[in-house]
């Protein structure tokens, strides 16, 4: 296998935990009154009977699976119906449901039902069962418009009297507003652009609607986690950027090579600068950006357990260090943070390791989703507006790899600017894209409106969607003012659908 | 084979024609000003590579084939560019392009380029070839969705300049309008509505956007073509509504059979009370439904040749009739006129025949989409309401003669209106449903706004979407003036998109 190749699988495999969150009920949510010492909030699992692929009319096409879905009524008020409807995205939906504070929030503030349901082969929504991901061939119809599919065919159900998933007297006329984040937040945007005869309103948050490859931003994605740890810990930035080369330089030497591996705490020592570049590399690489994505002001157990501001508590690593080997050495110690902070990690890394709680069906669900459809440009550096190694994104490469990860399939990386989100995005209306400025997902989101009810909300002190997290006393007032602010969308986009 | 699924059998059989248009070229257009003696528009054909699955990514799904579209970039004007493009239904597209002379028209008075894009599956764009109607198998992708994203594919294309199809200079910002009558009527606001990114306005013109099971109105189609007689010729409708009776009695003996064989002029005597039912009525059911639909002020050979104002035309057969056996004759003369205006038809029918130039292929593929997802409920009769046979809609028979024409299909006649179109349309915009009011499909269409900027045009004095015929001496002032009304909305999408 060439390095080139090598690389992009391992590209691939770091991917996924990008865009994924695996929250862990971590935080305590005011979310249920009655729950007293319970944490989370309170809900019933359903199941629905839902259509294997809705864009082909056989036999074989309209065989069903169980989709799960949460679902309470608790505060539905149906004087004044509104659902509060999640687009689950790449994880299981229960660890949504735990941690988006703020849907439950609103839903009681606003007497809301409120709905989270799970996306197609995630979770325990698996169309073929234990089989799910024995072949590729079982992963055809797993697309993000087969998802939406599947939601508005729920919606459907829930507002439909003779189902069985009727929601109640007055769901039939309710105003659907659907939340989500990161590739939820797409699907938010997505459903409501696509099903504006479905969906009144919808927030999509740290939704990078063109961070593809079509229209991708100059400067990208890791430009922007360059941009927080900038604004945080202006020390570390010289310093990052030289370690590539004094890291290159080592691995040219067995000695080097031994150094490296002892710095990192690898078990298993490097073998070769190929090793270190698609191995230690992607996992350096992917510790930065997920300090970034996590950089929240309180302790938070989302990619694996992190403390309050991570990227000012790794900062203090970089104090008075300048280029090679103590350069290299602070990096380490920043990584070590990210990868063990809580110490449980043991004494030494494998390269392998992912960050989390990441089962293997997920990963091996999201790539495929990143390298046929969502082919979301995160990477591709110049080591320029950026601290990474320049490593411009090449899509042949990426594409050849995918190939490689799933025989038979095709890497389509135009297709989702034509078919969803247009640069700038016309026609749509009743969005609000909230944009955490510490995030590098908004390198790729609108951060000017795009119509008089396409909202961006730019928020200052917020990382990845954290504008959906529950109340905290923590919380920036950046934060709470914008929460405010979706609240005030909402109401008026239910208003205007009940009028 | 039990009588119902006989019955349905050949409604699918009849429903093909319903929304099917052959043009023939049948009319002098003053289109193309250097043309001469030449009939019709002038334009080029072209041949774009589309992807044969949009909605999977596997190396089958990514398949390509030949999609013809026709191309005219003589009129357009760089500096404030547009593209009218019309989004071809179930027929071959130089049939469209020869007989819609309002979108050459307004292209010649507005600048804008000209597109007819070929539905798949229909005149030349078969994904197969030779093969493509040999299996019901390969009919898989023949589906509004494939189709509209085809569209969307070949528009990106020739916005492009890297393309081979681009259309040059100031093409890339083009704003787009849609074009479309009947089922393309319904491809062109479905455009719109789910790519406004992509489309800047659409005029969607005899498109039944709610006639469908979920969304159908009382009365339906077959109550509006009663009205269409009973405003031209309200001496027809008492006799007319009494035949079936009468019929039924004959039917009910061999004397009777033959007497009605000799009366509709039927080549095969009939043999049995079902095969009036499921043959000849079906046939004259047509026969009904096509004069109302081509009820047009000058003689045209859409639906077959038929003189102007068939229903006048006929309305003399009726002068006097009561009941009994007067009324089936003078049935039968109207029949008769429709199937053999020319008196090329020969001397007597045979009960399979179909009026204009329907190949078997447009047939099997137009009952494909018929049968699974564009489930028009055309039929459906309650005899009081309408002048038919009662015979209300059955779904379940209907999908169960459906499976035995297309063995492994699945009919899913709630899908439309899930997808698509709600009731009321929420959400839209940009969109205008030009509604004859004589043509039976307005019983399907929005009559009244459905937003600002969602309107309903409803015209006196039209048939099936006559708007978009060429400009002609005999056309009635309603036209006229709703004509110029469109072209005011394209004027300020164009001008909304150029902003």
């Amino acid at each position: 296998m060439k390095k080139s190749t090598m690389l992009y699988i391992n590209v691939v495999a770091v991917m996924v935990v990008l865009a994924m969150v695996t929250p862990a009920f971590g935080l305590e949510m005011p979310l249920d009154d009655s729950a007293g010492s319970k944490r989370g909030p309170v809900y019933d699992t359903m199941w629905f009977d839902q259509i294997l692929d809705h864009f082909e009319f056989t036999v074989e096409a309209s065989m069903t699976f169980k989709q799960r879905y949460l679902v309470s009524t608790k505060h539905f008020n149906a004087s004044r119906p509104a659902i509060f409807f999640y687009t689950g995205n790449e994880g299981p939906i229960t660890g949504f449901a735990g941690n988006l504070g703020q849907i439950w929030e609103n839903a009681a503030d606003l007497g809301a039902a409120v709905i989270f349901a799970e996306h197609r082969y995630y979770g325990e929504t698996l169309p073929f069962g234990e089989a799910t991901f024995n072949t590729t061939e079982n992963l055809r119809w797993l697309t993000s418009e087969q998802a939406l599919s599947d939601y508005v065919l729920l919606i459907a159900a829930l507002k439909d009297p003779a189902s069985s998933h009727y929601l109640g007297q007055g769901a039939e006329n309710a105003a659907v507003i659907t939340f989500g984040g990161s590739y939820g937040g797409l699907l938010s945007a997505y459903i409501r652009i696509k099903y504006p005869g479905v969906v009144a309103g919808a927030v999509a948050s740290s939704a990078p609607i063109w961070l593809f490859p079509e229209t991708q931003p100059a400067g990208g994605f890791l430009g922007w986690v360059t941009k927080t740890f900038t604004a945080q810990c202006p020390q570390s930035i010289k310093p990052i950027r030289s370690t590539w080369e004094t890291m290159l330089q080592m691995a040219a030497t067995p000695t080097g090579l031994k150094q490296l591996s002892s710095t990192f705490s690898l078990c298993q020592p490097l073998s070769s600068l190929a090793q270190m570049e698609a191995g230690l590399w992607m996992r350096i690489e992917a510790a930065l950006i997920y300090l970034a994505m996590a950089d929240y002001p309180y302790p938070v157990d989302y990619f694996g357990p992190l403390p309050g501001n991570p990227v000012e508590t790794v900062c203090p690593f970089f104090d008075g260090v300048g280029t090679g080997d103590d350069a290299v050495e602070a990096l380490a110690s920043a990584v070590a943070l990210f990868y063990n902070y809580t110490g449980e990690g043991g004494e030494c890394f494998a390269l392998s390791a992912t960050p989390g709680d990441f089962s293997l069906n997920q990963m091996r669900a999201w790539n495929y989703q990143f390298c046929t459809e969502m082919t979301l440009a995160e990477l591709g550096s110049n080591g320029v507006t950026d601290f990474f190694y320049p490593a411009p994104l090449d899509l042949k490469a990426f594409a050849a790899a995918c190939a490689q990860l799933y025989p038979g399939i095709v890497t389509r990386p135009d297709w989702v600017s034509a078919t969803y989100t247009s640069k700038p995005l016309r026609g749509a209306s009743n969005i609000v894209f909230a944009n955490g400025l510490l995030d590098p997902c908004t390198s790729g989101s609108p951060m000017v409106d795009q119509g008089p009810s396409v909202v961006a909300l730019n928020i200052a002190d917020a990382a990845h969607h954290f504008d959906l997290f529950g109340s905290n006393p923590a919380d920036p007032q950046s934060v709470i003012d914008a929460r405010i602010e979706e609240r005030e969308y909402i109401v008026q986009w239910i208003a205007e659908w009940l009028a």
